[in-house]
């Protein structure tokens, strides 16, 4: 079911003059008239690009944000409701659902496509969502197989799976530009002593959304690794890792305020989308930037 | 339970000697009084693993072969038997188990403490089950999440755990080698359309022995990347690959003879494991060998 659209207060930019994503034309200054499904919405990092996304969209857009927990996304609602963009009628959907149950995938889409307006001319979709995992013990505890499917439902094949079934809501089409972000980590690049299945699940994560732009060259896929970052996560692995090492260098760099803010982090995570230069399916690095 | 150890035949070198890994010291002729446990032993590269294996270890190891099917695992354990080890009193467990159940796994760490002898002084882990995945489908095409955590939890859960099991029983010890080796793939480091399970699973599951090598300094971990082989999987590769263009390269490897035999490969990896030298957790590749 596709909504009407009654407010066309603009006809947009098509996109399409960006899509190459190579040009070295000037950054955009808005995401377009977009439709943004971001999960892990309701805090830390996902509740920042929700911020961000809602300021950058134009006019006619919709967010779809997602999480567990209803209450927390309550709140981002009322939140960006009351915003200039929600008070000029940016379109706020919030679904909270468990990613790791194929009805709270579908319970996603069928509220994307709700959302979805017909001069939508960008559909992004943020894979943010992604928990971290019992980093107080090391790998050769791990023999319990309900354990590690769980994690890598929630952390890798939800994220497949999303994606996939968003795709498939919105295939390509002209003047429609399509992107898929992947919140993904240093972790998915080195191992750290204790974090395995956190390493694990940002390895395979990082290369499913590598295969995913081998094979569609007109989607735009960032792999964006937003450093490590002043949220809930932090303060667990702070204070739960089992690696001496591990943890001391995360208290270090606590005490040293060498955490970034989630606001500091999503502003580069949202220049290297407006610049839109990166080559799809890269891993990007904050500390690039 | 631990079984008797009636054939004292030698006392075998404590390979403590060369637990380090590091030294240059010539390459052993032997994997020494060994426990070695394979997954997927019934067929292609772990069948010409269990073969090696079993002419390498010295008198009184055991071999514990696991795979699906009962039937395969019979024809390689009669081989086996007849062979010069076997008749020399090499042990040989079956163990006919799904790896991606729980009961699966414990089977097969339950046969292999009953196959362990005190004076065993090496275990061998072998992690070389692995399916291909539906390759004849893009990723856009997999918002099944059954069907992917089902992928993921044979190709990367069970890996996880059962080595976790694996090293559980057998913990660190004095004068005790223990090795675990990761059959990985190009495709851990490289996206391959039309690859996904296939690739992200491989990504995951290195990364996990990369974990594991950073939290056990005395475990010897490797990642071994075997090249193309010709076996079952590359033909179902090269039948049903979606995108032409990674199908024709495999159709060509295949009409060119380039197609690594099992035989080959193995024998290098049986190489890698007797030098020792190489760094653990490190991706090694049949073609820097």
């Amino acid at each position: 079911m596709r909504r009407a659209c009654p407010s066309l207060q603009s006809t947009g930019r098509s996109g399409s003059s960006r899509c190459s994503g190579t040009m070295a034309g000037p950054a955009s200054t808005d995401l377009g008239r977009a439709l943004c499904v971001i999960t892990g919405a309701s805090r830390g990092f996902g509740r920042a690009i929700a911020r961000d996304m809602s300021r950058l969209v134009k006019p006619g857009s919709a967010l779809v944000l997602t999480a567990r927990s209803a209450e927390d996304l309550r709140s981002l609602q009322v939140e960006l409701a009351e915003s200039e963009a929600g008070r000029a009628g940016l379109l706020l959907r919030c679904v909270a659902a468990d990613l790791s149950r194929q009805d709270g995938l579908e319970s996603i889409v069928r509220a994307a496509k709700e959302a979805f307006c017909e001069d939508m001319d960008h559909v992004v979709l943020v894979n943010n969502a992604a928990s971290l995992g019992d980093v107080s013990r090391l790998a050769s505890s791990f023999s319990d197989l309900t354990e590690v499917d769980s994690y890598l439902s929630l952390n890798v094949g939800s994220a497949l799976c999303l994606t996939a079934a968003v795709l498939q809501a919105f295939p390509r089409r002209a003047g429609r530009r399509r992107c898929v972000v992947n919140v993904t980590s240093l972790c998915a690049l080195q191992p750290f002593s204790s974090w395995v299945l956190y390493c694990t699940g940002k390895a395979a994560r990082e290369m499913t959304f590598r295969v995913l732009a081998e094979e569609e060259p007109d989607l735009r896929v960032l792999n964006y690794s937003p450093g490590p970052l002043d949220t809930a996560m932090q303060a667990q692995a702070r204070s739960t890792t089992a690696d001496p090492g591990v943890r001391e260098s995360f208290l270090d760099m606590f005490a040293g305020g060498r955490l970034l803010s989630c606001e500091a982090s999503c502003a580069k995570l949202m220049t290297v989308l407006l610049e839109d230069r990166y080559t799809s399916g890269a891993h990007v690095d904050v500390y690039e930037l």
